[in-house]
């Protein structure tokens, strides 16, 4: 049934996460009761824990469907040997055939990475003319967020996949983060065109040999990511997710120093409680639990990976990053650009 | 004249920085000033700039030196190229010359990195049995600090060159940071071995093969370096540099962002009153400035390289890291481990 016949819905992975299957749940029900437009959830998991979760949340009536599959995948399993054979009981392996058999539109998972990238790969299959799909998220920046990609789906990238993700996270950046024009930044260790390694002067080449239409702004350095010196930064997956990580790590180690700082003395302990709102407001920003909407990009359909450890609010809003996906398009905007404006194959030289 | 025979004598590059070289003058004073035991500073740079400053400054009498040296590397500028030929009118050459002729024991240079690189590889030469050499730095953990490298030296690596930068590494901790058995760990996006991109996961297999020489503890991820996993965290030059710059960039960014909140309220802004002394001392934990001490560690002699907006404590505080290295005979230590013991080779299959 194709999506323009129905309502939207979006299949959440009861099973995957950290937390267990409530917390999931929970975040299914806020995002129903909060997020504004009609859509449906489908909650893919055991059918009884589900329920049972429903009874004693008791929601109010809400477009919530239960999809029955039990069996989850380990967090530290290696997911495509698990995955090979077609297992629907998989309740991520549902919720990627839900999407491929178009009776869904989305998947929300906050289960395995590789478990969702390779469901997804097997089941929904990659976009045309995209070598390598990649997880593209959002950073926080002074003035607001920009996007980072790949953050883990490709530990070893070749400069046409880093090509291939600058067209991809521009289109992610104008409709998840609604900007207009944004501007693309190659991750470097220099400003300089002929620095770094050997695939980050090739990417180079390639992006800025289509400068104008990728709004191509040059190397960005470490310092710049967090500084808002571009919207959207390219990098391949093994860097990607060694900076994502540690961003939420530095926020916590910078947590504990202040923790012990507040030790020496009562007036810092005074100053500590009246700046509360403000560092947590702080360390929110750089948690990227709370963002819990990375998008894998270069699959068909919409899949949206959340951190293991998610509360329901970033369930809530990984479920409003998939909304913004489909409702802009994500797939058709990607094949268009990329497909039919032949930004799949090198650019010419200039 | 070998160091046996003659006080210790460090050539520091008055050129180099981007603050200009009142700033490497004061550095160079202060150190004299304030660390223990007998050495002598010769100051590379231009005699009459470096005179006059002296002249302002007025110091007691203290064992300083000047080599004239006008010119220098722009911050810019293509190292190897302009130091192709023997230059020795070059600020940082000429330093780099003093070692190499036996005429100093280590150099510090604020200068353009690259340049120092070059310089200390064209007339040092690398150790026998080092493939290639690695800046190692210093990076704050909650109860102290770690050693992480390669931090730009190679942005490109093969994990033979990983292998020797563990050895090297704890040669660093050891006398540097004075650890007794420093754990090294391999910068990997996953704890499992077979994670990584196709240079993490075939390093992996080298470290794992030496494991109890190195005290190896398996890889750590981007959270846990600055929560201090290991004490050694060995990656290529591309991510060392792009987490190096991204670590600096961050705690200005929360500064940012502090400063952005306190605005809101006044309780907040008192707060943040009695808390500055606390949070500064957080900030400069996070500021890899204040330990201008990074060492190029695999060539012969000492070069400590330090950033370009170097303050005199920086200066100082590179000048105690190339005595400690001095004192503790790193290039003999490492001659030891890795050549002696055959650790330059590739490990016996276990």
């Amino acid at each position: 049934m194709p999506a323009a016949q129905r309502r939207i819905r979006i299949a959440v992975d009861v099973m995957g996460g950290d937390n267990g299957p409530e917390v999931i749940v929970r975040g299914a029900v806020e995002a129903l009761r909060t997020i504004d437009g009609d859509f449906d959830i489908l909650l893919v998991g055991d059918e009884r824990v589900v329920w049972d979760i429903i009874a004693r949340l008791k929601p109010e009536r809400l477009p919530l469907f239960s999809v029955h599959a039990p069996e989850q995948i380990a967090m530290d399993e290696k997911a495509p040997r698990a995955l090979r054979r077609e297992k629907r009981g998989v309740s991520i392996v549902r919720c990627a055939t839900l999407v491929g058999e178009g009776r869904a539109d989305a998947l929300v998972s906050a289960g395995n990475t590789g478990a969702v990238v390779t469901s997804s790969l097997l089941n929904l299959g990659r976009m045309p003319g995209i070598q390598r799909p990649a997880i593209g998220t959002t950073i926080p920046t002074p003035e607001g967020r920009c996007v980072m990609l790949d953050v883990g789906a490709n530990a070893d990238c070749k400069p046409m996949h880093l090509y291939q993700f600058a067209h991809m996270g521009r289109i992610f950046a104008q409709l998840v983060l609604e900007q207009e024009n944004p501007r693309v930044g190659l991750l470097n260790i220099g400003e300089e065109e002929t620095k770094g390694s050997a695939l980050a002067q090739a990417a180079h080449k390639l992006l800025a040999a289509d400068r104008e239409r990728l709004n191509f702004v040059g190397n960005v350095e470490g310092r710049d990511i967090f500084a808002g010196r571009a919207d959207v930064v390219v990098c391949d997956g093994f860097t990607g997710n060694v900076i994502l990580k540690l961003a939420g790590g530095i926020a916590n180690v910078g947590a504990r120093m202040a923790a012990h700082e507040i030790k020496r003395s009562p007036l810092i302990r005074l100053g500590a409680l009246l700046m509360k709102p403000a560092l947590a407001g702080i360390k929110r920003r750089f948690d990227y639990e709370e963002y819990g909407g990375a998008l894998l990009v270069g699959t068909r359909g919409i899949s949206v990976i959340c951190h293991g450890r998610s509360s329901p609010r970033a369930i809530r809003n990984a479920v409003r990053v998939a909304l913004r996906a489909i409702r802009g398009d994500l797939e058709g905007t990607i094949t268009r650009v990329l497909v039919e404006q032949g930004a799949t194959s090198l650019p010419a030289a200039p």
